[in-house]
């Protein structure tokens, strides 16, 4: 069978030629800007045969890109072979690189072409700008990709539901209530939401239209002194669901009228609207008499500030979820004590089997990755029933995995030994939980972002001449979006806001080193801001780490570690043990207490 | 006798009247945006009588500001009582907190006055836009502080002289030469330099019109394919001077016609300026058909990284300067021992005398910086003969100081242990010993920022509930101003560039602790950016220590460094003896051995 990618290309080159665009930006993106899209807008994997979360196609008349990450070299490297299709490998903290790249490719009354539908209105107002003088202009009025694609899948129709009260905490009448204070302060009379997990946040529902994303396709309108509109496939709400939001002034309407509504609003409203979150194709429908105010929507603020209540349920949630990481493990080592034969995708297997049994839990927060040795190189790696590796007693398996369950959302990493492992592969591991530790540990002012502390998790990789091309922290909802902002940990970058840490904010920390063909490490907690003390020198932030999950100290050469860094791992194992002991009993529990015994 | 700056407030307030101004902004800065300025355009400290460094006046009819940084607020405090001043204390990360005073203060149609000498472009262009919105305007056309300055101090005059080129190392005709490389990769045919460090730096020349800051007024126009113009009072150089700067095309003007000769530029040139660097007032000159690139000086940037020749002589420099200290710091100890009366003035003295009696000495790179016990805590702090402390056997005394030598600046602060130190003295002593060595120590990748690495520093003060107020880090020049860019370590600030630490740039580590009333540290070495290792995950750099100076042990605490620490502080001070060693004898030399014996 000949490769499908090139045929494709050929069809959008004939079509860019048909409408006289010198160049198609196929960007990873939905209408709602969400990380991880519905297939229904996966254009850029179906025309590139890239399956990564991030990256974006370029395609003139005789070339092709496609930049991606330092996560997802070697896998594009893999994926892009035989396409015709270049790498363009992306430097940390240079995401516009391809933009200066159409600047210069890209001359006087040439045109690029980007569906409206996967542009936020913020890139589109950059792509003018860079534009302007070059005399290059932007269409995004056309859709090229989808006009091709004649087997595009259709958007889905996943229910949605309520997300308990027991558990969201905070009544959707009184989230609403917040957003209009904060729309207030902001003079505006309506606000636009087209982020799905804003919206899921906002309205106390969940649904299943995006993979492991508990979050529905919708958009919200919001007025300052009306109703809040949803716009959302009413077959997916029961009545019941309908006349509940109905009682809290929540009203349903079709979810392809956002730009109707939009289209609506009159001379002396003011639209408050977050440039980045929402795409440019709706924005378009705004008159031009509504005045804007573009700022960061309120709700992924209020959303990031975790509760108290919310916090004990996410408390609960770590419990459950390290007792099923636990005897997934175990299970893990006795069928490879057994001489069984066990693949990644039987690691996948176990971990959602224990997962499934705990009480509470809805689904996987993301695709597990489970590596094994070389694979664990690839930051991002996922096996495949026609691509898997087989585990032996010998080295590493990298397991990063997370699950939805209604009072929190998880995901840890472990480095699990198998057998002999090489001193290159514990050093390397050492110097990444000296990493984890060094963050773990830290107290920082009340201000200080997460760039701003970046550097503490490298600092002892650093020292080795070792570095990881991901952030070291990214925000996580609550059972919603497994990746959320609006803070992250990260080296700083020129142009971009620096979000404080707040308490109640939930962070990864995941610092790693991956030794393309050999092995990678990653270790990850997830950890909360808290309030630690008030000095002369003002209020100091520290930070409650979550997980509760043993690390693998068969992976670990704990000679490298220091007084302070043992003594921190002994205490975190300490209180994994001390958590997790009444929720496991027999072989289980026994496995425990060993991971969990002091260095 | 009354005090002064009321009355003269009230000038200045009716000026404004006559003139329909309702708010004069007074910066401090004069044409060349330099840190330090000359008395000509002290403005700001005549009338606010607030004479640090750095902060800014806003007089309305009914108010008056002063806004400064926390180095400041205690001086700021005392120097403004009785004025009717009001200090506005700024908070890190937030310079230009004032602009959003004004903002608010100022409504439509009213007028906000700067005189267009003190006010860079830049600045100019950020008020413009942040007054869109208000109807409020500016004018940079009327200078009031100096309409009603009758005393204001004349420009000076002090000699420009040739800066060795056993010194400077690369002749005036290879840096212009290289100067003109960067202007064609901006397609300019002119660059107006209006900054004194690099003037200095690119016509190896060197003068004395601002205390410290061995430079001299004056602009540079340059010429892709022409001539440099040195607009400068002729009366500083000698005509052998003149000739010899004939010889490489450099050829002389008069200071005042900077502004003309931009005038005549024509369409068709391309003009490069620093638009944070240049005065509105000088820029107002450029006619409307020149071209303009705005970009950084390219000679900030060349000037920052040292050449190896230049570090050779900045490491003799070090060898010189430290044995200095050493006799300074012994005789003082000696003094003491002998029950003479000793104030912070005789510190000074003492450091003067023993810096001056080195070779290639030119002068103190800044005022230094004396402070017994609590005057330690203001960290910008300068006995006068009017208000000093008498030293005691007893606490700290922080002594911050550095010289211009022909082979470079030099910036350090010890910290001296008189007598008994507290414990609190010795902890938060020895916490910041952590910081400094923590910077010190670290490596990191190629391309890391100042600001990415600020946080390692601050981490150990952090953990204990300490901070400090100041940057961690700036730029040091080579014979030039003791704080210079593009480089400096601190915290991110949302909106200003990142400079990457490059091999040959000379920064200063100084973590402190300040506790108003009470006592405060710095611990400050300088030190140059290395290359230190390359594997595969890319080019890694270092930091070597420049500065050679013993650290006081009497007022640290061995038992609470880790054994890395321990083992950094050894080396350091194994380092400094070897150095310093054949440069002293006798009590000298006993003391320095005694000083740098193992903790």
């Amino acid at each position: 069978m000949s490769h499908p990618i090139p045929s494709r290309l050929a069809l959008l080159r004939e079509a860019m030629r048909r409408h006289g665009v010198d160049a198609c930006l196929i960007p990873s993106a939905d209408p709602h800007m969400s990380e991880y899209l519905p297939d229904h807008w996966q254009a850029r994997a179906w025309l590139s045969g890239f399956t990564g979360s991030a990256g974006l196609l370029i395609v003139t008349p005789d070339q092709a890109g496609l930049w991606t990450d330092s996560r997802y070299f070697a896998q594009a490297e893999r994926q892009l072979a035989g396409t015709g299709i270049e790498l363009m490998r992306q430097r940390p903290s240079q995401a516009s690189e391809h933009l200066e790249w159409l600047r210069q490719h890209l001359g006087d009354g040439q045109t690029l072409a980007v569906a409206g539908d996967s542009l936020p209105l913020a890139t589109r107002e950059l792509i003018d700008r860079r534009f302007a003088s070059t005399g290059a202009r932007l269409r995004t009025d056309l859709d090229l990709p989808g006009a091709i694609w004649t087997d595009r899948p259709p958007l889905p129709v996943a229910p949605v539901v309520e997300h308990p009260i027991r558990y969201a905490c905070i009544t959707r009448a009184d989230k609403l209530a917040r957003l209009r204070t904060a729309m207030r302060k902001h003079g505006a009379s309506h606000h636009l939401v087209s982020s799905l997990d804003d919206i899921a946040w906002l309205t106390n529902l969940r649904g299943s239209d995006v993979e492991c994303n508990p979050v529905f396709l919708a958009h919200l309108l919001v007025a300052a002194d009306g109703p809040a509109t949803l716009f959302v496939d009413r077959r997916k709400l029961t009545d019941t669901l309908v006349a509940a939001l109905a009682a809290d002034d929540v009203r349903i309407a079709n979810y392809a009228t956002i730009a109707d509504a939009l289209g609506e609003l009159r001379a002396g409203d003011t639209l408050l609207l977050d440039a980045h979150r929402v795409a440019s194709v709706i924005a378009d429908a705004i008159p031009p008499a509504v005045r804007r105010v573009e700022a960061a929507n309120p709700s992924t603020l209020l959303k990031a500030r975790k509760s108290a209540g919310e916090l004990d349920h996410v408390r609960e949630a770590m419990r459950r979820d390290g007792a099923a990481l636990v005897r997934a493990f175990r299970r893990l080592e006795e069928r490879l004590a057994a001489g069984m034969t066990q693949t990644e995708l039987d690691v996948e297997a176990l971990l959602r089997e224990e997962r499934s049994s705990q009480p509470d839990f809805i689904g996987e927060s993301f695709a597990t990755i489970a590596g094994y040795q070389a694979n664990g190189a690839l930051p991002h790696y996922r096996a495949t029933p026609e691509s898997h590796s087989t585990l032996k007693p010998l080295g590493l398996l990298l397991v990063d995995s997370g699950g939805q369950y209604l009072g929190g959302t998880t995901d840890v990493t472990r480095v699990l030994g198998l057998g002999p492992t090489t001193a290159e592969q514990r050093r390397d591991s050492t110097l990444v939980m000296k990493g984890l530790i060094a963050l773990s540990r830290a107290r920082f002012p009340k201000g200080a972002s997460g760039p701003q502390l970046d550097a503490l998790a490298r600092a002892p990789l650093w020292a080795s001449g070792l570095d990881y091309g991901h952030g070291t922290g990214h925000g996580v909802g609550y059972f919603l979006n497994v990746h959320e902002g609006p803070q992250s940990i990260r080296p700083p970058v020129p142009g971009t806001a620096l979000h404080a840490l707040e308490p109640g904010m939930i962070t990864s920390i995941e610092p790693g080193v991956y030794k393309p063909d050999r092995h990678g490490i990653r270790h990850e907690n997830l950890a909360v801001v808290v309030e630690a003390d008030q000095t002369e020198f003002g209020e100091f932030f520290a930070f409650e780490t979550l997980t509760l999950c043993p690390f693998d100290r068969r992976a670990l050469e704990p000679g490298l570690l220091n007084p302070e860094e043992r003594a921190w791992l002994d205490d975190y194992h300490a209180k994994v043990r001390a958590a997790l002991s009444p929720l496991l009993e027999g072989a289980d529990l026994v496995w425990l207490e060993r991971h969990c015994a002091p260095l």
